[in-house]
């Protein structure tokens, strides 16, 4: 590690530090405001991260378009081409996107005045055990499904207590309905209508279990027609992170795989849109 | 796997098949254009990816702020704050960047009219074995030093063979320099001096490796005062991929560890901003 690196650590982690006490207050004043205090992420970062034989990859995230669907329902995703490999020797475009599009995480300050931005969540958070658990036969039936502390005590009963430090993602099913009208589900009223997180199983996790993240195939950590995103201001503030528009969670194992989040790192961004892998375990 | 995901990754499969018929087709007339053929990179993309244990994950990214210092010199990276937190319960931005800016990705289609876009290079070819030419001693007396055959000779002789569908990155220490204008390092006629990957170096990667990637810690694949794209023309049309602006390289080893490549996931981009890790084996 060359000098300026050092020293480039040593701020970055000093502003982690400062920001997790910052993170810590806000958390606490909005948390006050929810009539829930929770308990902010202890930061052994550098504890953490991958651990474990593996053998393959997965890809968990969906080919960005133009059109795909968004959470505000209006295009969020441009790409300008200006230079030509006929032309000008090369290929380049200019991008234009909303940093809650497509695959993408949602970083603690989305949700919270002073939690880690995108650039800031320790990258040994990015590497998690993976924890997955599978609403789907629900969620055919009813789109308004939510993960409740029941769904994960029966995830911990089939499959032993969850791994320190894991991101914990929910499989609706919603992942094949991308390409259609199904994936917001709007009613008459503009109401969607897909599945999320309830917020008394985030609460669950953050005082029960040591997960970091939490993950979705919708569009959103809590269900379409929340009318108070009670799942993401009572999670992002304690600095844990969230991923949105999750794919291929069906072929993968309910414990075993590490989730990468490659999450972008443009300072001070709310989020953005990822490559998320899963690496799963030799067989 | 659900049934979407099946006719999805059949079809995804199809195309990315296709896709190589025409960038090897491609490839032909590109690199008879330059008088010398490459073999195009067999596409047996589902048996690479991750093996071996792994006990670490560092971080290669550079952060990115609108400053960052550009191959163009014009500033490529715009965040436009439009949600606050205070006002509207969260905080969002709309970023406008240029594919190429910060850590990113060169997709084959970067410099070829039928390779493959990001969205399309086979996921098992985004990780992959690490090794890292370390070159910076060199660079430190002449910022137009470049990787040459000779450098690969002499870490296979300290290494061993290269792994198979590995990526070889270049260390020069140019990283460290990100903040000033030695990174760019324009002499007076705006000609730029770094080091980067002699031509010859990537038709011996082509012609004696199994590489599938090149990285390097500058702003080109090529060097600075390149005056052709000899790298960018000989190696991308093959559909193998390059990676620039790579961070932290320095302190990891030449040998051992697995690079994760992030790349961002929109439909036929030519590259573009990634998250990319290393990680690490067990002591
Ligand atoms: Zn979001
Ligand atoms: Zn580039």
């Amino acid at each position: 590690m060359c000098g300026q690196c050092v020293i480039d650590n040593v701020r970055q982690s000093m502003m982690s530090r400062r920001s997790l006490l910052l993170g810590a207050a806000a958390t606490g004043a909005a948390a006050a405001a929810l009539g829930t205090p929770r308990p902010a992420l202890a930061q052994t970062a550098e504890a953490g991260g991958v651990s474990g034989r593996f053998s393959g990859v997965a890809d968990l995230t969906h080919t960005l378009v133009p059109d795909f669907p968004t959470f505000s329902g209006k295009p969020q995703f441009e790409a300008n081409q200006v230079y030509f490999r006929d032309k000008d020797g090369y290929n380049l475009s200019i991008l234009t996107i909303d940093e809650h599009t497509g695959t993408h995480v949602d970083a603690p300050l989305h949700f919270s005045t002073d939690g880690q931005s995108v650039d800031e969540i320790p990258v040994a958070n990015l590497v998690a055990p993976l924890v997955i658990v599978d609403i789907a036969a629900r969620a055919a039936d009813d789109a308004d499904a939510q993960v409740t502390p029941d769904d994960l005590k029966a995830w911990i009963s089939a499959n032993g207590e969850m791994p320190d430090r894991c991101c914990v993602a929910m499989h609706s099913g919603w992942a094949e309905k991308v390409g259609g009208d199904g994936f917001r589900n709007a009613d008459g009223d503009g109401v969607m209508h897909f599945p999320g997180f309830h917020p008394e199983a985030a609460a669950m996790l953050m005082e029960e279990t040591g997960a970091i993240g939490i993950g979705v195939d919708t569009l959103s950590l809590d269900h379409g027609a929340s009318a108070d995103f009670g799942t993401h201001n009572s999670w992002l503030p304690t600095n844990r992170w969230g991923v949105e528009c999750l794919a291929g969670l069906g072929a993968l194992p309910a414990s075993g795989a590490m989730i990468v989040l490659g999450a972008p790192k443009h300072k001070g961004g709310s989020g953005g849109p990822a490559r998320v892998f899963a690496l799963t375990k030799a067989a």
